[in-house]
């Protein structure tokens, strides 16, 4: 089995060379290389070893409580000790006031290690931001130093049975009840609904304060403990057998008149659950990237050592020496780059705060395309390894597994082809699109101009269109375009410029034809 | 969860009116549904069950000695005792001497129900009919009676450490021990290589007999139990713990002086082996079609019942009226029907026997096809059940797991991609593939053209290329465009002729891009 590796060089070339990170105020390339660097190593060294174990024995349901698997509260209780759950907290609430591009960097790194365990704790970034965003100064002042201590983790209680894409049909009801409101029914596919790794939980609830459809939805902020000490009317009634992410454990939780305030307006939950949704799409962007990284890393590590078949010579040679094999390789590396360069692009530019229509259209983009990478890199690196891809053994299948969720959640990725279709491109974002896509084109103006077109075609439809999906395809193969012009023009700066021109020069050939491809979908879809 | 349902009406479809079934001399068509229907019946009601409970319990190794799940050696029994291991064994030795393109039914609906059981007993038709090609009249008496009967079960035993794809590196050693063999060695990834269904095993083994190379292979008998009763000298020594088919008993075998017969010539265990091989690869490519249309059967069932969201009248809608969702169960049921008729296509043309030079163009793309349909099918039918797709509970995530090792075994994909450009194509099987599609053309004379013009373009290079992925990929979507054409004429012998038109034109029309595709792709290998 390969141990994991970040893959810190990449990192740093597409955010420091790529996406433009340089030009936020607050950014500071060399702290930011330094401050990878060490995550790097307690990766590598804590995080990862416990993925396996992990995934094996998965989290369990004892008592009504989590438990989650042997030294996974140990290697939480040092990750947030060194300070990384509250990375991005502002200083004023006990943070390290660091920006989100260096969120994006560990975020990446820590999924690529065990994305179970970064399921369990990644939602607390996105919490705070909807704290700092929506919260009142009491809420912040409540929450935040114990979220970015880690002495509280988060969860985000959306969908319901019946209620998964469809927000509308959210049942969960809120109540007045004295100065608070108390909050009643069941939510499904919450991630790390209890777990033993934090004192307290704080769950962030979508629910019902009038049957308004979604605009009767409002957030609550309902921590596991209720201001009188007692334990709030929150409790797990089952956690879900999964085909990956064993040791993430996804739970059932009932609320039962459970003490709650509210965060934001009342009727404006779907607003203030944005705020923590952008964040999390992004972060799943991430963990695309994550998985398509660490697929590669095992794939061409196995392929470099395992012999395989003879050379024209007739000696026998690695598995990396056949053209198939190097296909493949160079595939996986490309989608891995190429899908790290979109995700720091909405990353940067979510940072940057003057592209909000951009951004509107990017994370969605980046969501989709990332997580398709990851599966799809994860699919080839299986292929790779042969008979051993299949085997527990080098651990490319728990890649596969697990790397299939994110696909789903955060919303579905043909929600959001759907939504780009029918939401986005006929407005701001579309046109802001268009603008990005106008000024960067360069050699990739065939693409643009395609998307254009296409683009056009289906703003003179109405509906959803089972063309989205290619739409959305089409979308993300025309940035890619763009930002392999930008891979390729600063190659010099990556230390293997050989490698970023080898891998960009076939990504570049092989998107145009996949920009052909879900051109000619789209029209066909029509 | 949706129980297993056989897809009758589409296997009968595409044996009798697409492939050609009837041109058969032994092959009666009534008879074939009859029988189909009986198998179906059992293996809804009897070998499906245990799917479940069988992937969730796994095999065991306990004092040497494989356990299969609870059930699993009941329901064997069951099956043998009605006749169903020797369907294709010839009554003169306790069969029922029926043809093989029964047996291509039986063993889809097989793998269907249970992919994993259907592993551990398929290798005996293939057994059969190496004995029945390769083996003297002692041999065959000795062994095909118990094989039929179900009192013993066969392994194919090709792959070691060190020795996947490429045979020439086999270390198994055959030594002439009395007026027979003794092997020793180490084997891999032995399927059903231990199992508690049936007394016996035949293990069919490939040892070398010298080291000249391949040439030095030769295949031998290797009963679990020796002529004087004791039991023979081959253990296994672990099993292996896999991504899916976890009911399916991989093993590690060793061969300490193990008491073995010759089959077929001294040095010639490449080409006995191959009869056995061929068999596997045409079951191994309805098992893809298994796992594809198992996952359509899923999806469809679930996406008719869950109600998301609201159509234009914004009255509640049932899943499967969003546009994406159809497109996708469009895409599943075609890569079902279309991956069907390809195998059956095989199928029919190796039970013709007049076709030998077409049939080995057709076994490996078939197989290749096959399996990446399956599993693209399984990837779909995950995201069309969305959060649900990622639970154990309805069943998806084991098609998922499961289907993914059918790209692998029986000859990695890619091997297979290779084999076509660089030993089929420029033979006489590439000029037969060529007469055939010509023959065939008709609407689809613009993807025969394309594929004409690749074929010539990679008959110009040398040695293996990239390109042969795409070009393997190419040569399926120009033959599914030749098998829609009959599957559209012939849609009125369809029980739902509706079904096959609208699948059938969305086949067609996305097919005809991908062709365009994957030419372009052969072309940019260049």
């Amino acid at each position: 089995m390969k141990p994991f590796q970040a893959p810190l060089e990449d990192i740093l070339f597409t955010l420091n060379d790529v996406a433009g990170a340089g030009e936020l105020p607050d950014y500071d390339a060399d702290l930011t290389a330094e401050i990878a660097g060490h995550f790097a190593s307690f990766a590598e060294a804590e995080i990862a070893p416990l993925d396996e174990p992990g995934d094996r024995k998965g989290c369990r349901l004892e008592g009504g409580r989590v438990l989650m698997p042997d030294g996974f509260d140990k290697l939480f209780r040092a990750f947030a000790e060194q300070g990384w759950q509250g990375l991005t907290a502002p200083e004023a609430y006990g943070g390290q006031g660091l920006d989100a591009t260096l969120l994006a960097v560990t975020s990446e790194i820590f999924t690529g290690a065990n994305h179970a365990l970064q399921m369990v704790t990644g939602l607390v970034p996105g919490a705070i931001r909807t704290l700092l965003a929506h919260g009142t100064e009491a809420q912040r002042a409540a929450h935040i130093p114990r979220l970015a201590s880690g002495g509280m983790l988060a969860t985000m209680c959306l969908t319901e049975p019946g209620a998964g894409s469809d927000l509308s049909r959210i049942r969960c009801r809120a109540e007045p009840a004295g100065d608070g409101w108390q909050l009643t029914g069941e939510k499904i596919f919450i991630s790390g609904g209890d777990q033993n790794l934090s004192e307290r939980i704080l769950h962030l609830v979508l629910a019902r304060t009038s049957d308004d459809g979604i605009r009767g939805l409002s957030l609550f902020l309902c921590p596991c403990t209720r201001r009188d000490g007692r334990r709030n009317g929150v409790s797990v009634t089952r956690i879900e057998e999964k085909m990956g992410l064993h040791a993430s454990p996804t739970c059932q939780l009932a609320f039962d008149g459970a003490e709650a305030e509210l965060i934001g307006d009342e009727g404006q939950g779907l607003r203030a659950m944005f705020t923590m949704m952008n964040h999390a799409r992004a972060d799943v962007a991430l963990q695309g990237v994550a998985h398509a990284a660490r697929a590669t890393d095992i794939a061409r590590h196995y392929a470099a050592e395992r012999v395989q078949g003879r050379g024209p010579d007739g000696a026998p040679v690695a598995l990396e020496a056949h053209a198939d094999v190097r296909r493949m390789l160079d595939r996986m590396d490309a989608l891995a780059l190429g899908g790290r360069a979109l995700a720091h692009l909405a990353v940067v530019a979510m940072e940057r705060g003057d592209a909000e229509d951009l951004v509107e259209a990017l994370t969605p983009i980046a969501k989709v395309h990332c997580t398709e990478a990851g599966i799809e890199a994860a699919n080839l690196g299986v292929q790779v390894l042969g008979g051993y891809g299949y085997l527990a053994e080098y651990r490319i299948e728990q890649t596969y597994r697990d790397a299939r969720i994110t696909a789903i959640y955060e919303g579905a990725n043909g929600i959001h082809a759907r939504a780009l279709v029918t939401r986005l491109m006929p407005g701001r974002s579309g046109d802001a699109l268009e603008r990005f896509l106008e000024a960067e084109a360069g050699e990739a103006v065939e693409g643009v101009t395609a998307w254009k077109a296409a683009r056009r075609d289906l703003l003179g439809r109405s509906g959803p269109t089972p063309a989205a999906h290619d739409f959305m395809a089409l979308t993300a193969e025309v940035l890619l375009q763009c930002l392999w012009q930008r891979m390729l023009s600063a190659s010099e700066r990556h230390p293997d410029p050989e490698r970023i021109r080898r891998v960009g020069a076939s990504a570049v050939a092989t998107g145009r034809e996949r920009i052909l491809f879900h051109a000619a979908m789209v029209r066909l879809a029509a």
